[in-house]
């Protein structure tokens, strides 16, 4: 079978591309910037989505829908959050459209123009925090913890499959709480949920961390992360969760009356992750034959194919092992699909679920099974071996777990391998030009010398990381003094 | 305690919507014609899309995700299409705003407007077919079986929450094939997972039916309905699914080669139900009390509430009986909840459950429990029991199908008493002014009749009933020769 995907070491860009649009987990759209997610990437998406929704149903979180369009005059109430958001807002402006008199076609209805435009949410502050206004008066009303999963626009000049679209899915938490202490709790929690998510579920190993104050969400006082590193050693911005302090009450005019009937502002919290996690996947695992999925996120985590011998009888005697197998597996919760269609030779289906990421593959040959034996495929490491039929069905489940552990732990020493600490810019621009990877490096804490470094090498602090060891140093490119050390590395 | 909802015999519009508001399924939003789904109307989609999602996927349906913009001239390629659809659309003419250089705040940037604008889909066959287009090639490509699950938005002026609103949710199922027969089976199969969700899901029963040609989906060659009837004798159309016929497939030039290596066009369906679903069970069910929801759909089946003595004693033993109670119920998978709040009184609680429709309630009263007894509440009947602590569980369990039971029955009962068969003008006027309902009469088959019967009296038809019988008869407006009899009835 000739090679049907670009090697990661000869356009890793391209690779990307290849690895998403053969494996059939997204294609363009005739939008431009907006992409379609195609069933294998939308079960995919599913599976997190169904995780992580348990995970904030367990933290008292409740989900709710609010409006896709937000009035414009609603942006420019917090006005950090409309500098960041006005440039990149689909706009409507008219609510018809209607048969050209001169016969050209449809066109917009000049009548029907709205007297203040809608903007498609690029995220839901503004339109939610109107809402809690009406919803919280006293500290009764509090915490209240609100989720929504939805579709966000946001409009890009340069997009990449699901790591930057117009259109993307995701899930928007908004709370209110009536002190900052427990906002500050909230928003450390949240971002655990999503560090404990992307590495058990995942196999992805991240960095919680802090964003500087160049690197923050329009509106937030902090904005907490996640960071994870790609096989090319660029980071990933994951998740993130912040801090808004009282700004969105503020804006909106939202208090409370305390328990001793004194009136203040609400404080708040929002945190999102997004379809992107979909293109971190992809980017942390795979290789040069596709996909490589982790087994508790694999839409199918198993893949019998048979190889019949010539007499029915084998065939006969196939098909009942595969039955009683795949019988015993779905007792296990096991995901698992019999691939027994006669128009596909071996080789071709092999080579498929390889490019899907299906974790394991058991093959049921003829001849194996004379032996009472089946061979078992891992993705992760590509090895096969002979496994009895007797107590297949357990090792196969220990397979799978050893599978999650081994692609955490392989993803975790690649990130060791490829994290580097400098003390000078010489080293800095060397690492960055010949290795890459998360760069731990001294910085003198102002936003010139962070902007100086980016324009110089295109390299971000990705963040501070949480209970970061303090260390006297001098910043490498300003030498003025630092207490610590923090993460720079070139992003997605 | 006031009565705090309007009484359906005094208004029942205002009845419906102070049951939505204050139960605390949706509240209006600022955004004209849009609502806010609040956690517990979302949670009853929740149990809904997650049901029906089931069914979609049994029935080998898979997920996915296309864009939200549709450009303009898509619309245009299916002649009936657009012309069903283009009155009532959200148009996206730019991408960016900007500060107003002469002050006036955040304005759309005239430099960011779009070379051909984009509609926010109001549904997605043309973006989807214009995908089909490089998806299927060969009849191995048939059918493709995909649903989404997303928002639309189609311009209302006049709107009412869940039945009619701006943006709502739904899904859209689009499936392609190869041949008229299979796409027809595919399009009746969709009508009978909506019919038998309504039936054992939401206890609403409903009629399948075929619509008449003015009251098809534009774009369509049939479309199959299910309809149920309301307390108030309207009809509501629950859930459509539409045979599409080649349409899409010539319009968006998508054809196959089949097995005798002959070019078609491909067969089209599409299906779908939306959040106007949660306004059905509403109308179908709940009281003057408030809500009354089945217990399959029920985010909480039951709930728990303590009437403590004074002693700490009878608080420990009280705690401790329903925490057995609810450990049992968990594992027969019922959903409940323990109230034991300190800072609302019980006949608070009782009448905000009875709001909410929480199917059943059990009290646990300090002295009841020295008899061995709790009281058992039922929501749908309102009857109250008392039950032995010995064997409450599997009693519960029981109750709950019973009311799951009870509900259908009342509500086939009602529609039953509120079907009329008419044969002449004077009735079916008499019927649709003094008790309303659905009408079964003759009718000559045209749409202009059918067109003057609705400006006469705000009647359509309903539906021509799947399976109809054949009788000879004559049309109640034009006394013309009829083969069958339709249903009639002034609808949502």
């Amino acid at each position: 079978m000739s090679k049907i995907l670009t090697n990661r070491s000869d356009d890793y860009a391209q690779w990307y591309n290849d690895v998403v649009l053969k494996s059939g987990l997204a294609d363009y759209s005739a939008v431009k910037g907006c992409m379609v997610i195609k069933p294998h990437g939308y079960a995919l998406w599913e599976h997190m989505r169904d995780e992580l929704d348990k995970r904030f149903k367990e933290t008292g979180h409740q989900n709710a829908y609010f409006p896709l369009f937000i009035p414009k005059s609603f942006l420019s109430k917090e006005a950090a959050h409309v500098e960041g958001f006005a440039k990149e807002c689909a706009v409507v402006t008219h609510y018809r459209l209607k048969n050209d008199p001169n016969g050209g076609g449809v066109i917009v209805d000049p009548d029907a123009k709205l007297e203040e435009e809608l903007i498609v949410r690029p995220t839901s502050e503004t339109i939610i925090w109107n809402t809690y206004k009406d919803w919280i008066q006293s500290y009764r009303d509090l915490p209240l913890l609100i989720n929504q999963w939805a579709n966000v626009v946001r409009w890009e000049m340069r997009t990449r499959l699901f790591l930057r679209t117009t259109e993307f899915l995701w899930q928007e938490g908004h709370t209110a709480h009536a002190t900052r202490e427990e906002a500050i709790a909230e928003t450390q929690q949240m971002l655990e949920v999503y560090a404990t998510f992307a590495e058990e579920f995942m196999a992805m190993p991240v960095i919680r961390g802090v964003k500087t104050a160049n690197e923050r969400f329009a509106g937030a006082e902090d904005t907490y992360c996640i960071e994870a590193l790609m096989q090319d050693g660029k980071a990933l911005q994951a998740g993130t969760s912040h801090f808004l302090g009282q700004n969105f009450a503020k804006a909106f005019d939202v208090t409370f009356q305390d328990k001793d009937n004194k009136r203040d502002f609400v404080w708040a919290t929002s945190w999102g992750v997004s379809t992107r996690l979909v293109g971190a996947l992809v980017m942390a695992h795979s290789d040069d034959e596709g996909l490589v999925l982790p087994p508790k996120l694999a839409p199918v985590q198993v893949v019998i194919i048979p190889i019949y011998a010539k007499d029915p009888e084998s065939r006969a005697k196939i098909d009942e092992i595969a039955s009683n197998l795949i019988r015993e597996l779905k007792q296990q919760h096991v995901r698992v699909k019999y691939d027994n269609d006669d128009n596909a030779r071996p080789g071709w289906k092999f080579a498929e679920y390889e490019l899907k990421g299906v974790p394991v593959r058991i093959t049921l040959g003829a001849r194996d099974i004379e032996k009472n034996l089946v061979e078992v495929a891992r993705r992760d490491t590509k090895e096969k071996s002979n496994y009895s039929l007797d107590g297949l069905t357990g090792n196969v489940v220990g397979l799978l777990a050893d599978i999650q552990t081994n692609m955490y732990d392989r993803a975790l020493k690649f990130r060791n391998e490829n994290t580097t600490r400098v003390d000078t810019w010489e080293q800095f621009v060397d690492t960055l030009e010949n290795k890459a990877g998360f760069i731990s490096a001294h910085w003198d804490g102002t936003p010139e010398t962070e902007e100086k470094i980016k324009e110089l090498t295109k390299a971000t602090i990705r963040c501070i990381p949480i209970n970061n060891e303090q260390e006297a140093g001098a910043c490498i490119l300003s030498g003025k003094p630092s207490k610590e050390r923090v993460l720079f590395a070139r992003a997605y």
